[in-house]
């Protein structure tokens, strides 16, 4: 007997996935940003030598939300421990509002301006720049570039003595963190770049030397390929407001990375949502625990927040009943909440997938291998559905549009 | 021939929808807050004469995602006017560092507190209140609460002589906006609260007058409940940063008030996305236009910022290809970001259900009526799907845990 398989696509062993990821890894630009000298960068910095106080990222997308990502996570530690250098602030939206907003909190002769685009043409950030320009003088003194080098941003810096620094050509704006886009500015506020390239290093060697991370993440990536017309919406659900910038910076790895068009033609797509902990117990919680069965969610713990502060031991008059919580840390009640809502789902809810990642601490070293590990897995789950994990290309049509409408207009 | 129906559930007409929600009105308290006279409240207020600059929220869900929703929308112009009479602050998390965060940003002693509770045994409320009396003196001069009036934290109130205002027992959290939980701190903060009902007012007179909202509020409540299980996602794409409010309170209102077993006991639910332009633009939209066909998308778009920034009209070297944004107002580019989006999913994706809001003004009026819109859009929806839209037995399974854990533990 013969069979012949004139499939276009057939089922991918964990194998055949690992060789093609391994593949991948010569021409894909961000498996290697862990593994870069970052000493280049600091003496450069170190004799760039900028006094100011803030920093003010123009860009918008990959150019600022995984900075953000991190800067959320660590400033009130750094801010704690005196070692903020230097306070960022972003520009991305072209709601005239919030840039004007955004300018009222920055003390512009005291800042420090870091245009942040890949194509070096990015619309808001340009235009935005461009309005700065006119409000405060930009010079080698108060201005930084980060561009690919053949960009005409690069072009404007060159022709006036802006100091640049490169994003590689094969590193996509979602995966760019760990580049000079994330690691210049974060370098310059007093974060510690080592240690989350370190962490980072940490996820990719388990991984590619098939240690425990290898089964862990192609099982969870198989998982989310194969159920993909159930579960078609991803939530992670962070116990702590330092996670929020994370979120955000998920759902765009996520959303961006995995929304495609597969090679079979059709329109593949797992939907990220960012919930944080406890406040979503009040908001989005109800859905996942009574509504459609729709959603896998990934709940995410910080173990050690390293802070004592305790509900205060006191007895409020005709709120006696609640004693029970005097005394508690609220670090110990944060993960409680986590515990319960974890457990309530884990018992009683046994057709919602979940999991949960812990995190050691709030430091660099441990978001450095959560960013990381979020890019893997959206890799693998690339792989499974067949797509281009790397592209964008359905956000073109409306910037041919409106480009269309700006010609028209001037 | 006879035919006789044994369905659990037969098919809703309009007119039967219509009905329904005529019946429930009567009961379900939210409806009747537009048409409350706010001068007791204003009077009471003003006799009060609290003369700190802040105030300090402490509430979650419900209790804060409204009155944040609008203070977000409006904050800048009445900053720009110097209207604002008293800056916002909100305490909802657990997180102590976003705790200590938020504590570092205030004044205590310049600080009005709202406990805001509608059970009155919230614990994070609970927590962080007894946290916060524990390092500043809490008495009538400093001290409002807004709960249920048989509740514990009422009974506290009582017995410490703090003013407490009520939150009427028929209306939920997330439909309480237009009670005393955001009339109160928004009139203190300098908000026109009337205006913000009289726009409430104007969408309920439309709907159940059976004006022109009556037809589309109807039509795309019907849409949703129909196309459920093929557009399980209903997106909100919100063209300004000041809707990122909005966008949260949307989550709550939705996600909680649709996720839920139906009659039938099948878990239904439609799930709220947020997303704000032009940002998500750049992390978003890709998953819009190339992803699964399982979103319907709802873009936002303020029609007047009232604001005159303009892009400089200055070439810079190397960027002169880009002179075409030159002199722009940025209120003219955001919008064309929007309607180039929008004609680029309208034009070549057809088989995305889009629609399209737009605000005239930043406004307490206009930000009035979106808000009861959506509420009462909600309602609609979660009668055709056959639920009640005003419970959340859903968390209770990890409350109840939360509660022996921590008696466990003390």
């Amino acid at each position: 007997m013969k069979n012949n398989l004139y499939y276009p696509f057939v089922s991918l062993s964990d194998e055949d996935i690992f060789t093609e990821i391994k593949k991948e890894r010569e021409d894909i630009g961000y498996y290697s940003l862990p593994y870069v000298d970052t000493s280049v960068i600091k003496s450069r910095l170190d004799n760039l030598d900028f006094k100011q106080k803030q920093i003010a990222i123009i860009g918008i997308g990959g150019s600022t939300l995984g900075t953000y990502a991190i800067y959320n996570f660590l400033k009130y530690n750094k801010q704690r421990n005196k070692t903020l250098k230097k306070e960022l602030f972003f520009f991305e939206s072209t709601d005239p509002i919030n840039l004007n907003g955004t300018i009222a909190q920055l003390n512009l002769e005291d800042t420090l301006f870091i245009v942040i685009s890949k194509s070096g043409t990015t619309i808001e950030t340009i235009s935005i720049f461009k309005y700065l320009s006119s409000i405060v003088k930009m010079n080698s003194q108060n201005l930084l570039v980060i561009t690919e080098d053949d960009s005409k941003l690069n072009s404007f810096a060159a022709a006036n003595g802006i100091s640049t620094f490169e994003i590689p050509k094969n590193v996509g704006g979602r995966f760019s963190v760990l580049s000079n886009v994330g690691l210049v500015p974060l370098y310059l506020a007093g974060f510690d770049i080592d240690e989350l390239l370190k962490g980072a290093r940490k996820i990719s060697t388990s991984f590619f030397e098939q240690n425990e991370l290898y089964n862990q993440l192609l099982k969870k990536a198989r998982t989310y390929y194969e159920y993909k017309d159930v579960y078609n919406i991803n939530a992670i659900f962070s116990y702590s407001q330092l996670l929020e910038g994370f979120n955000k910076w998920y759902i765009q790895l996520w959303g961006e990375s995995l929304g495609k068009i597969d090679a079979n033609n059709t329109n593949q797509g797992l939907t990220p949502i960012g919930l944080l902990g406890p406040v979503d117990q009040h908001s989005f919680l109800q859905l996942i625990v009574e509504g459609k069965r729709d959603k896998t969610v990934t709940f995410i713990k910080i173990k050690d927040f390293k802070d004592d502060t305790k509900i205060a031991p006191i007895t409020l008059e005709g709120l006696e009943d609640l004693d029970y919580i005097n005394g508690l840390n609220f670090k110990e009640l944060i993960n409680l909440q986590a515990d319960a809502t974890i457990a309530s789902v884990k018992e009683y809810k046994k057709d919602i997938p979940i999991d949960l990642i812990e995190i050691e601490e709030i430091s660099e070293f441990e978001i450095g291998k959560l960013l990381f590990y979020y890019e893997l897995l959206t890799s693998i789950v690339g792989k499974f559905l067949r797509i281009n994990t790397y592209d964008q290309p359905g956000v073109e049509g409306g910037k041919i549009i409106l480009k269309e409408m700006l010609k028209k207009k001037n």
